[in-house]
């Protein structure tokens, strides 16, 4: 078991800020950047909020903890499996490990991150999952315009 | 040569929002997304002026596209080769094309766009690389925060 006490202030950080997103009408996806002090900063997806596709959940904590000279002894935990973009994001701010509360609703970059050398760790938290697939199954088309995912007959 | 005319125009939106970038005082890399029909918008890094680490030049052009639901129309054009983060949001949001001005100041993630299926146009642009090397030389230590390189006694 990877997972610490350290991890459970920081998940639950991620947690918090996606019901908080949800609450204000987001896609319901959280993220928190911490390291040995505690938890630095949090986010969530903000694309309807403030109509902004490249605020996710990781970019929007990355973007709370201001400027950084080093990542390396933080862990990002979010939500839901990373995308490209977030994966992205990790890899370039060199970021060794990623706390992850699920990966059912979305597959992510996880072997990418692997490959790329972060530690990935998978808590598969009911609680997170089911936020998500109630959101996929309310508002589809949200959810297919977050990951760019077209479908058909939608309107451009 | 798979340089169009229509290149012509988005890059040359990309080296305006370089250049204006720099004119504030910011590091010098400007983007721009377009399609058939003209340039969509443009961005340019923002890590100093807005201290948000994420607003790298791509991620603020697609931030100023804003909402949308289908990118594959689109070229994405960078006066510089993404980095990881960049090359990150190319893929998440399937945009097909991407223009690069230079890649000797750095390399990016352009083996990766292609591995992903990112065709990549590499302009070997004069004027951007000078620009940058300019900046790299003047502000090392901005610089390196950007592409999160740590160097030998830098202050945290």
């Amino acid at each position: 078991m990877t997972e610490s006490p350290q991890d459970h202030l920081g998940y639950q950080a991620a947690l918090d800020a996606a019901r908080s997103g949800a609450a204000a009408g987001g896609i319901p996806i959280g993220s928190s950047l911490a390291d040995a002090t505690g938890v630095i900063a949090s986010g969530h997806n903000r694309r309807l909020q403030d109509s902004d596709p490249t605020a996710h959940a990781e970019i929007d904590a990355l973007r709370a903890a201001g400027r950084r000279r080093d990542y390396r002894s933080m862990t990002l935990y979010t939500t839901l499996a990373p995308c490209a973009l977030c994966a992205g994001a990790i890899v370039q701010f060199k970021i060794p490990r990623v706390v992850v509360g699920e990966h059912r609703n979305f597959s992510g970059e996880l072997e990418w991150l692997r490959e790329r050398g972060v530690e990935v760790v998978i808590l598969d938290d009911g609680q997170a999952e089911q936020m998500m697939r109630e959101f996929i199954l309310n508002r589809p088309e949200l959810w297919n315009e977050d990951i760019a995912q077209q479908t058909e007959g939608a309107h451009p």
